[in-house]
């Protein structure tokens, strides 16, 4: 039987490449739910490719010409109703939470408490709501498959191995472009030059955070929610080449680690498919590509210990995680700001870091709501939002 | 409830670090059974630590000694009854299978028979008789976990995965000592030259098939047999540090890998806890030693494909594992007598290949059984002597 997926973001990178990989399996898998915030012309388009059941957008004024685009029989809706319908009404057996922020939390948790598997790529969802929404997928006995390289190498070492044997979990970094910099250059770098990624193509919000390995202390959080790891067993190893993406270390010494190369389609394949893994690799040429960088001549895989001083935002996503609560999420809002700062020229790069301080510094201990992060989320804005103006109305460095 | 081990080869090196393990564990294992050849002394002391239910030597002569030397209550005895009395009526959950040629085989036959899991140190059982034995315990749902470090470390990347879509299977070598030498000098390196093994502590024999990479080719076979893989699924790869063991490429493009430090206590303690993984490493200082490897600024992991041309007994031991049958037996007994000329002083380096490919040469394609095996053997054994005389006549090179 073919397994049924609802795609919530299909129109986004992640949810294109799904996509991608269900129309190479048509006799593994069904589209059946489609959400999308934008786009629409394309998500009518992937509507009449993958006929699904429920077609879902944002604003209440597209469903319209959406309808009369979509093929018939199909239900369109919009907005949370859209979503919440997409991900528990049309009877899908994995969800693909793929939008961005929080717009999909409900949906998803709703389908989690239902029992149906996650393959989660919505990052806000681990690292504000990770405890909450783990939480709802044990009571439920949802599976949550990661949609990222790191997270699904953890997962796939971690197949079949008793969890409580976990001593460490490792997850790599590019380094991203300012890996060999010194301190100071790094704090004036320009936008061009952060935006310069060695071995990923992304979105710009996340090859900033990967120049500032913001990425991989969300990374770091992700990990501690998704597998229930303390901060301290979970590190970060810096690995220039990307084809080793995690590492578990065991009480009894044996290390597992994971490869690939680096194509976001292997862990969605992956997602999907599991337990089974899919019988050919995607892209076809994949296998020669690692056999190539595994057995070459002399191929090397190179680890180095990243360097706090230098990528502070690292350093601040551990001290969230220690802390708990709603200051994972105030991380992640915070940095969205600042983000967004940097990117419009308003402050230095190595203002990122000072605004996220800033504004976790300001937030409280509280316990983990998904009121309570809503709260906070609205509030960690504010409090960057403040930090960033306090610094584009001194004088230009 | 504590898991009951029977050692078979109590007094040899993986036998002695079996019992350095369960020492460390009283609490999960226990000793039901040991079995050896000779040091009588040795083993009598073992059964006053670990008070055994059966005891069982080689010669018939030695069986009153040991019983006065053995706690009251210990049975005694010898030869092949007292081999497989100790591995199927001393109620063993797990039989060590450490002994070296074909002594034990009925034993643990018998043992596996009873679906009893065999932890495997014993290289002759899977690469002579590897087909037979992974038919019977697939008969009666026995386990077998390789207690060496290649073939666990495929055994832990296999843990919950469908093995269908195992595309590759890569087991690292050292290399041994000559890797970086001319041919010329490969082929006449003195016994001392082979004797040094830049990573492991090992017997004579490893060693010296360590330098030639007959090892290696003989844990081809293994590998073959052990997770039924076909010979052009599986590679060797150089990888000089000894730290990563083995690779499995999955059909969906993503590989796992297994790193530890060389110390056989790790796929001991792991074949007998299994499913579950040991609360603590083995020696202590393993996480340590693994966090630095791992971890240090600029740890690297190398590997090179291996050269057939200077190690042609890899290529040998492909060549006998495709032609399958009792062939894989020949090449092991040819190489033992080979082996044995070179450290004696008989033949060269170099003519251990020579013989071993002699002597399978003239060995017939025939179907495999225990009868066969035995005939084989002493086949291929007095093949490569007729080949190592006919090079020992020849005047000095």
């Amino acid at each position: 039987m073919r397994k049924k997926i609802a795609v919530l973001g299909s129109t986004g990178s992640i949810g294109t490449q799904t996509l991608d990989v269900v129309a190479r399996y048509p006799e593994r898998f069904e589209i059946v739910a489609l959400a999308a915030g934008g786009r629409i012309a394309e998500l009518a388009a992937q509507a009449q490719t993958f006929r699904p059941r429920i077609l879902a957008c944002a604003a209440p004024g597209d469903v319209e010409a959406l309808g009369q685009a979509a093929p018939a029989g199909t239900r369109v809706l919009s907005g949370g109703a859209g979503l919440l319908a997409a991900a528990t009404e049309a009877g899908a057996d994995v969800v693909v939470a793929a939008t961005d922020g929080a717009v999909a939390f409900d949906a998803v948790f709703a389908a989690a408490g239902r029992g149906t598997r996650i393959a989660v790529a919505n990052k806000e969802l681990i690292v504000a709501a990770g405890e909450l929404f783990v939480a709802e997928a044990k009571r439920s006995g949802a599976e949550i498959l990661p949609v990222d390289s790191e997270h699904s190498a953890l997962f796939q070492c971690l197949v079949g191995e008793p969890r409580e044997r976990v001593a460490k979990a490792i997850v790599t970094a590019s380094g991203g472009p300012f890996w060999e910099w010194e301190p100071e250059r790094i704090r004036s770098a320009a936008v061009g030059d952060a935006l310069r990624h060695p071995t990923w193509q992304m979105g710009v919000k996340n090859t900033i955070d990967s120049a500032s390995m913001m990425n991989k202390g969300l990374e770091v959080i992700e990990a501690s929610r998704l597998f229930e790891l303390e901060p301290d067993k979970i590190d970060v190893l810096v690995h220039r080449t990307s084809v080793a993406h995690g590492f578990v270390l065991f009480t009894d010494g044996n290390v597992k680690a994971q490869l690939a190369p680096p194509d976001m389609r292997l862990p969605i394949g992956y997602a999907l498919a599991y337990p089974d893994r899919l019988p050919a690799p995607y892209p076809a040429d994949t296998l020669g590509a690692l056999g190539g960088a595994l057995a070459e001549r002399a191929t090397s895989l190179v680890f180095h210990r990243p360097d706090l001083d230098r990528f502070p935002c690292l350093a601040l996503a551990y001290a969230a995680l220690r802390r708990g609560g709603t200051v994972p999420a105030a991380l992640s809002a915070a940095n969205e700001i600042a983000v967004r700062a940097f990117v419009g020229g308003t402050i230095r790069f190595g203002e990122i870091a000072e605004v996220v301080g800033y504004a976790i510094d300001r937030t409280p201990d509280e316990p983990l709501s998904l009121a309570s992060l809503k709260t906070a989320d609205a509030r960690a804005r504010s409090l960057a939002t403040a930090a960033v103006e306090a610094r584009s109305a001194l004088p230009a460095k």
